[in-house]
């Protein structure tokens, strides 16, 4: 892997899209090649395009990069060769433009278009890895040299990577109470006289995506198709005043009954494919267990694993399902750009991409 | 009632105390006599006691008012006839000068350490009116004149009150997750640099409180002893970054399975004693139900009724349980002071106290 | 005056327009005829043309009220008969709207387009009520029916306020370091991204406003044109984590040496038009001072005299100007709609509309 | 300097002692071997001692070390040889026991007890490092063998380092408000009830610091004592719901009349000792000018230069002094630990400790 992978980031001015370009500063793999996003951006500078929300400042060569619009034409015309697409598209365009790349290029999308499309994965790289090997069918079967592959709903992504180590144990029901950090709804997203001493207890779809993707994450798939996990889940989701960092209250009913140890240890062991293969961005532990009585805490542990664990605290048993945790992860990192890479480490760890 | 009855405040320079003397201003059948508090503040002017935490003025009469010891002495000295008393003293304190008082007058109290007494009513007046019957029983046991009654738990008295038109259904589990505001834990309270950009999920006893107070509330009284309500409760505390107003994502499973309509209408025509009373501060709705699909939210449905009633919104079908919504209660009117004294004007009621 | 006045309000659906609602909501004068907006919002009914921000409800009849576009001929054809517009539009449409509609109606205007025309009144009703002949000379040079009268801008309303009183002590130089609140930019406004754990130091046009429109109100209008006052100011506006309440840090230079008790008491005393006219709208006291050592605070001082008042606190001598003091007005009640209105019934009780 | 001096820290439990702790992990020159408190944390392990603020980990070997009571006694006793000690003790407390530390110890002071006493220094490394002479002179009058050398206040620190270069222009007159962030009240400090939705226009003693200190620190010191720099200061202090930051509206007159951008030269060139002599603290650079129209902001500027860089922005014309512009520093970092460290390099690199 002498020669980077060069990258396109469809959506780079938005809020996931601009994690993206901090993230791929320095990746061992990847280099950003081009910058596309909508009409209202293309033909301006970067720098000119948005204002730089991340806390590390713009790279100055990224700042003087022109944005291009988000086709194929224009990405083409923009980069000499394009070997793998990011996209952070808004749900609306992300459809029929990410199709479009698909067609020609491995697309890693973070959008919720394709994500419940039959041959697409829908991928976290610790559960499902073999989920990648439903590329080649996709190919076949629309005939694309390149592909899609999808990544979660944010507060999908850390319930998931904590219910994957309590399968062993017969999952069969989770609720979930969430409190979602603002940069979930990207940028400008939320407007500051809403939330200001308030709690909002509505986000678009979210509910939804809860209650159907996780099913298809921990699925299986058999060479055909991804058969649902069976367990059941319910969410219920609420934006806080917070920048960063999903928490949610989680309640989980088992077959089995461990003991709160047992529970704590499969968490605390759990390991993945990208652990294994020493991905760059994978974190040495996908879940981190706390033990303080009041932890999580979305200020202080959302960059835990720089901001790729997820963090698990408050275990312990419920008067009704088995037992009750939090858990917390980084809503843009892990939940976002973080795991779009991940994934994207993972298909070129295999060969796909 | 031509003559107002005098009442004494203990613990009146807390966040709760500070309630009870703005909304006894102008009250039709109260008046404020004495103010207490612990040795700290005694001896001082109301108004170098404590910093004045309500939005309205701190009325000039009060301010002058000197600040007496919260024990039985130091009260009668200085109010010339106390006729009841109201009690949001901090807990470790309460226990014991609650039961000094209640041998001679009728106390309020919010404080948790006589909650679970079994002679000691856990009032909701909406609920469980029949259950101030118990002080007489303990009048007696106790060989008191007077006698103590108590308000449940902030967050649980919201959640009781969404439960009671539920029981016809045939109640069985509730699950709630709380987003709790800040002026729930009093003052100075949370420290801002505890909680700027983010959640606790960790709020002392309160699960606990929560999971126990309810089954005493909506129990029965046989005239001897209360009979536990027999569902099941579990909740998830958190503390947000809100000024007032506790919300709650509730969870619930039914023997029965009416239709979304049915809930929504049991909710909103529920009515109890209070309204049926004319009770000064009963509110005309105890329940009101708002269909946006973003509501209730802290800042703007806290003050539905004055504060007095509670916000349900979202009620819609759950994959798991038989529904889901969100509650939301002022928890320092509806939720403590104004609790408080919707209690005690029930008493007088019922000639009582 | 037995028969209300009937107004429209041109950007009905803004943060300022929904003000103008709320307080024209029982106006003794006033009622509400038309609510106009721009073309987006045009055809709706009020309640789906904009989500409704104000801490009251909605009240029915307006919710159901159809938002018209902000046109005279949409304005006539909704509205039997129009005797006065509010006109809260954005400064980009304002210029030629509000023009459009001075030629036939009295308009009070909110938005800064034409405040520094020759011709036309930048009135705060305590401080120069004899600028409203202003009107009389504008409707003869442009030959209209109707006129156009202006409020100047929130930061610099409140802060004139306090200047009024000290002009007779020979105010020379002023300089004003703000922090303002969120409902000053509108709706949306401010991201929450960007105001969460944070301030913004910048506020586009701001600083130029305070340091013109203050000169032009507090200056002398000799029946041809306005001589502006000769004092000298400068200002540095900031974004804060505050709802409502914008508070200014001030700094004067006087020629004369009075006391920090002669400056109190000329605060204090301070009367002008609205007071003796007994307007529906004016406060009893436009500035009231405060003794703490720790106010005026936006949360606990904007609602002084119905959010009307002006709250002055922490007067103290300057070690290089003559003295300093802080300053705080509810920015959208006596720096927006609450202003507009009482501007109003100046004009109403003088005949002049 | 093979081997690292040995630091006890006297205060260590609260929020500026963390931040000492934090900087001092993988110090080049120094490394903790004592952690002082009051007698409330003496004799617990430091993590029972206090909650960890910082949102990195707290170390394992300082959460197992033991907290000894702040007097020498205890101090020798605890650590086998301390070379330095660095304090952040209360105010209150400092006083008498920096004397007790100062008669054996060099003191590196963050708290204000001795910084305006004749023979103590009030050191800004980049400004006033031959003031770091005065120590010799405090040594003979007082017989000690330590000596006590202090940081100004938080707010004066940023505010000074961009006075200094101003200085060539004849600085004749400062006016500062500022906006001031939570973590300078330390913990657990401003009670999130007064802070939300809100301002606090007041900070006990801290306009009278920063109208003090500015001027010996940018004083002469000519071997005898330091003559106060000249010019005049009037500070407005505000405290505003941000975490981490002070953020601060400046007005300047000067002598001579500069060009902005030659002002801008000034702050962008300058440099001072610590920069000179390679300070392992020192940022490369002391100011960095932003030329965004709405920088510098707390939340993406304060960890400028690792938190030790003033950055500058908003520089303009004034219509009274000659200019104004707007600074912003790390309060806790250049504002207190990382400062003070800075300081103690300073002396270490001129062999005086």
């Amino acid at each position: 892997m002498t020669m980077k992978r060069k990258v396109a980031i469809l959506g780079a001015t938005g809020a996931v899209g601009q994690r993206f370009i901090q993230l791929l500063q320095d990746h061992p793999w990847f280099q950003i090649e081009v910058l596309a996003a909508s009409e209202r951006s293309a033909g301006k500078k970067y720098q000119d395009a948005c204002p730089w929300l991340m806390e590390t400042e713009l790279p100055k060569e990224i700042a003087e990069m022109p944005v291009v619009n988000a086709d194929v034409e224009s990405v083409e015309q923009a980069g000499a060769a394009v070997d793998l697409v990011f996209s952070s598209l808004p749900g609306d365009l992300a459809g029929s433009v990410e199709a479009q790349f698909g067609a020609l290029y491995p697309v890693f999308s973070k959008a919720s278009a394709h994500r419940m499309d039959k041959d697409v994965p829908l991928l976290i790289p610790e559960i499902n890895p073999e989920h990648i090997e439903m590329v080649k069918m996709q190919q076949k079967l629309r005939g694309w040299k390149g592909f899609i592959t999808t990544d979660p709903n944010c507060s999908t992504i850390q319930l998931a990577i904590t219910l994957k180590p309590l399968m062993q144990f017969g999952l069969k029901q989770v609720m979930a109470s969430t409190m979602q950090a603002l940069s979930g709804a990207g940028y400008p997203g939320v407007p500051s006289l809403e939330i200001i001493d308030n709690v909002i207890p509505f986000i678009s779809g979210e509910e939804e995506k809860m209650e159907t993707e996780a099913l298809k994450i921990l699925g299986k798939y058999n060479g055909y198709t991804v058969q649902n996990a069976e367990f059941q889940l319910s969410a219920s989701c609420n934006r806080v005043n917070v920048c960063d960092g999903h928490l949610e209250s989680v309640f989980i009913k088992l077959e089995q009954d461990p003991s709160m140890e047992e529970i704590e240890e499969v968490f605390t062991k759990f390991q993945g494919a990208p652990q294994r293969l020493k991905l760059p961005s994978a974190p040495v532990n996908p879940i981190v267990v706390r033990h303080e009585k009041n932890r999580p805490q979305p200020r202080f542990d959302r960059d835990a694993g720089n901001g790729m664990s997820v963090v698990v605290g408050r275990i312990r048993k419920d008067p009704i399902m088995t037992f009750k945790y939090m858990c917390l992860g980084h809503n843009t990192l892990r939940g976002a750009a973080g795991g779009g890479i991940l994934s994207a480490e993972l298909y070129v760890s295999k060969g796909l991409a």
